[in-house]
């Protein structure tokens, strides 16, 4: 079988500080099926941290430490940084996040491995760090708000990266059968006769057009269960009507 | 000017336990350009919490707290669920995240107003809660993963929402304009008198075709600056061989 998309793309984790946002891109790697996730820090508290961490997921137990970015992306073929476009003079060509998802894809589908940087909550990712990709991407936020949590923005990257290959994790439920026109008409007949029996057409005849009331039980979109079940119940209040 | 379509999106969280949670989705919503926060609870200690935070965006300022989950969608006419499709039989639609996009622009660019509702972190949404939508919706998973954190699926769905118009929070810097092959030339013309000087040319004649290295520099794909430099640099070497 085909190695996976996921299985040729690394998440790198640039001096991440909170071990509970490093927990958390595993949790999001692990939602959607990515495994290889790398952490470059000059100090392992926050890593050993994470993962002692409870629901500690398989992908921080397989997690690897490296002593810089270079050591970490050695393998890769293509280098993500994630920046937020600061005020910070960028000379990378920078990419929106769904463009860089077709670039990513390209690189792994003919034979590459793509890294995807995080860099630290609190200042993102050095120049030098930078200097190590190939491309930026940043994720389209509102610029008047707050600085996106290191968990959500991986979650964000990572949804993008499998979005167009994506298949539910189970099969969906089968959307119900649209009642057919003849359906329809029976169960119209049955209100026509509740509209007469119950006064209805007597009080309101300005109300009483048939082609009303035809486009009003067409905008219902009914599907064939529900036009049993309306059935029934006109059925019923014809029944109760009738009998006083 | 239009109203824009976060706006006419409200976000519902139903019986959210965990204050984090509720500050993370917040944050979420603050990122994207969404305002309207709608919290469905019994006893109101998570949403105080969350608002007592320290990062309490204005988004958890406006945010409003109901009785039911009908109160909290009573003005909407779109109204989803979300499900992460766990073993229990489900009797609505259900779309993948993509698509429920789709519904969610389409009703409220034709004037409507949509809800996407969350449920409680340990068993999502009751199906007395799901009742109240008209769909539901699922994010694309791995089967075999751990369950989804409230925060990062609220902020993967908004992320969705916003996909399609989204534009970068301030403009991406230009791309480098390519170099021409007038200028490609003049840098293997350069090339081609360190290969001499160097003695590189007398040592390898083999490797001396002139189209492997118009094609060798072609595959550099260099920008304009980049020609100005690699000339500077090998100029400075021819300078330094002819010196010696």
């Amino acid at each position: 079988m085909e190695e996976s998309l996921q299985n040729r793309i690394a998440v790198v984790l640039v001096r991440a500080r909170n071990p509970l946002n490093i927990g958390a891109v595993a949790r999001a790697m692990s939602n959607f099926g990515f495994a290889d996730l790398r952490v470059v820090n000059d100090y392992d508290v926050p890593f050993q941290d994470a993962r002692s961490a409870i629901d500690a997921a398989p992908v921080l137990n397989t997690a690897r430490q490296f002593g810089s970015v270079a050591e970490a992306v050695a393998d890769c073929t293509l280098v993500y940084g994630t920046t937020a476009l600061g005020e910070r003079r960028l000379l990378h060509p920078v990419d929106m996040l769904r463009d860089a998802q077709t670039h990513v894809r390209d690189a792994v589908t003919t034979g590459g491995r793509a890294a995807v940087l995080f860099g630290s909550e609190k200042t993102g990712l050095s120049a030098d760090e930078m200097s190590h990709c190939h491309r930026l991407l940043t994720i389209p936020m509102n610029t008047s708000g707050v600085s996106m949590n290191l968990g959500q923005a991986a979650a964000v990257c990572l949804y993008e990266l499998i979005r167009e290959s994506a298949t539910p994790q189970r099969p969906l439920p089968p959307e119900a059968m649209p009642a057919n026109a003849e359906e329809i008409a029976r169960m119209e007949a049955v209100l026509g006769e509740v509209l007469e029996e119950s006064g209805y057409a007597h009080r309101y005849p300005a109300n009483m057009r048939e082609v009303t009331h035809r486009r009003m039980v067409r905008r219902m979109t009914l599907d064939r269960g529900d036009v049993d079940a309306w059935i029934g119940v006109l059925r019923q209040v014809l029944w109760k009507l009738r009998k006083e």
